[in-house]
């Protein structure tokens, strides 16, 4: 797959793959501005928690440059970093990019903006290509757990697209893949947005990865059919007891696979982990506009009058979960330990 | 609600509602021939277990109108009603239907077909009337089973839509409701139809009771927040066992329920009761059209080239329902037991 985030220097650009169109077309946003950047994170131009996080480092660029001749450009800037941070309220990849890029600054003590500015070019790089590699350790670990033979069910869009290249969930499976095990995949389509039917098809199709998409309500049936022998998926926020914040319908997977004894994975690089979070209750969930789930493109698919719930995230408590695939290695229970352990590496 | 199943005898034709179209359009569809019927049923112009079965007595007239100057109009007569029976292979009411036309047939004794169109326009009229008193019994009897304040989970839509009138699940709310009781109701949509969002939103909003509608993959995340008190849903086969073939998704609801404590109710009529199938693995599985799930409409949401598994329905085991509610009251487990002593009664 093409580069689906990339920075222009030349024009001072940020380029976004739209990933609200896909796969039916592939056009690139441009922003400009870091507000452009926030809106294309609201709008889900770009959503998957590590893209939203090498997204927002990116931002931070912006908001620099725009204020990079003015007196007060500090004050500006911290205003912007903390709009960057909040675009979305569940993911928790821009704090933790915002923060990085933030301690970058603070560090090098410099009071010139203009220096600032090529050191931030560095590190947002940096972090771009730091988290493709975390995404190919990921893999490097998680295939090690997939069998010759399996099928392998997710949910939702964990793939390049949600990264910034080669994805964390789908890591796993190209890696096993890559490394010649004979594996498909099950790709739920995951409403109201369809990022599985829409992105993690396209991916896994574009590589050659067999996949078929199944409604969302399929997954019982699927389980019980005999038909998943693994679920992975990425994660939004991860809790520092191991409960994990993803895509609406994960916890329903979740407790499913548990009933069917299917082994469970999360997979997510160490800036997904939040230790701030002592359980999964201290994870906001952001509710969006019930017309994500009444309109399908323009045609409305319920009676006018009539609300839906839609909540994009929910949370998986950590007993559902087999195993947390890091760039660091596979954590188990008991979480707090595990994560603890790795966060402190 | 309007009816949305009747026999114009002028005309010599029976008119359905469009249920394809619903909610943005109400349109009827005219079938001249049992073959415009059978093919109304397979499109699921009419779909639901019970108002398949009721299509299929009209379509029993149909046939035998179509036939009734020619000389070998029984043989011709027979194959027609094995293709009504036929139509669609998960719901067992169609064939219940034609076998109890069969046997009105094979009782009267006569010879004239002339005489059999009478009879069997009385026939099919009745059971039409017999379905909607059923519904209003089974309301009667699953009412009790609601408590004031409740928010009620369905699947699909197990309505007036679905049966001659007031439906099943739905009956059980309607009838709930009418009975002063303040509930509240959560439709899941039901991919890849949208049975839920389109058909159960449009009827229970039309009643005035409140309806939200939520995407499939929500159903756990509402049931973990304590926002669903029981669950009742339609079947379109029970075995003797109370293995329960309904929509595909209900099973998972079944299974999510069981682990949040949750009360699960199924709601049908005893011609929905197949003692033949002694367990759910005796009941055929409809897989319909991939196209079903990778088209909304016109759109495309999946890349060429991808394929979609499409079980239209799915087995509920007997030991995730808590109750089989039926027009001669609600069966408990051993549903072996008190399956046999309804059918007997």
């Amino acid at each position: 797959m093409q580069k689906h985030i990339y920075f222009d220097s030349d024009e001072g650009a940020l380029y976004l793959l739209d990933q609200t169109l896909l796969p039916a077309q592939e056009e690139f946003v441009s922003c400009k501005t870091y507000h452009e950047a926030v809106e294309a994170i609201k709008t889900m131009v770009v959503r998957g928690a590590p893209a939203i996080g090498v997204t927002a480092a990116w931002a931070c660029l912006l908001a620099l440059m725009e204020y990079v001749d003015k007196n007060d450009w500090t004050q500006l800037l911290e205003k912007a970093l903390d709009e960057i941070e909040n675009a979305r309220p569940t993911a928790v990849n821009a704090r933790w990019a915002v923060e990085h890029m933030r301690q970058t600054w603070h560090s090098t003590g410099s009071l010139d903006p203009d220096i600032l500015v090529r050191v931030w070019r560095s590190e947002a790089a940096t972090l771009q290509r730091s988290d493709v590699a975390s995404c190919k350790e990921m893999g490097r670990h998680g295939a090690e757990l997939v069998q010759d033979g399996w099928t392998i069910m997710t949910h939702c869009n964990a793939g390049a697209l949600a990264t910034a290249g080669y994805g964390t969930a789908l890591g796993v499976i190209r890696a096993a893949f890559e490394a010649g095990k004979n594996i498909k995949v099950i790709a739920n389509e995951t409403r109201p947005l369809l990022q599985g039917a829409r992105l993690t098809a396209y991916e896994l199709h574009s590589d050659g990865i067999p996949v078929t998409v199944a409604c969302d309500n399929a997954c019982a049936s699927l389980m019980r059919r005999g038909m998943v022998q693994m679920v992975v998926v990425g994660a939004d926020r991860i809790a520092a007891n191991g409960d994990t914040a993803n895509k609406i319908g994960t916890y329903g997977v979740a407790a499913l696979s548990r009933g069917h004894g299917i082994p469970f994975y999360v997979a997510a690089p160490l800036s997904t982990f939040d230790i701030n979070a002592k359980t999964g209750d201290d994870i906001p969930i952001e509710s969006r506009s019930a017309d994500e789930v009444a309109f399908i493109g323009e045609k409305r698919i319920m009676p006018e009058g009539v609300s839906a719930f839609n909540f994009a995230f929910d949370v998986t408590p950590a007993p559902f979960i087999s195993g947390i695939i890091t760039e660091k290695g596979v954590l188990y229970p008991p979480y707090i330990d595990s994560i603890a352990k790795a966060m402190a590496r």
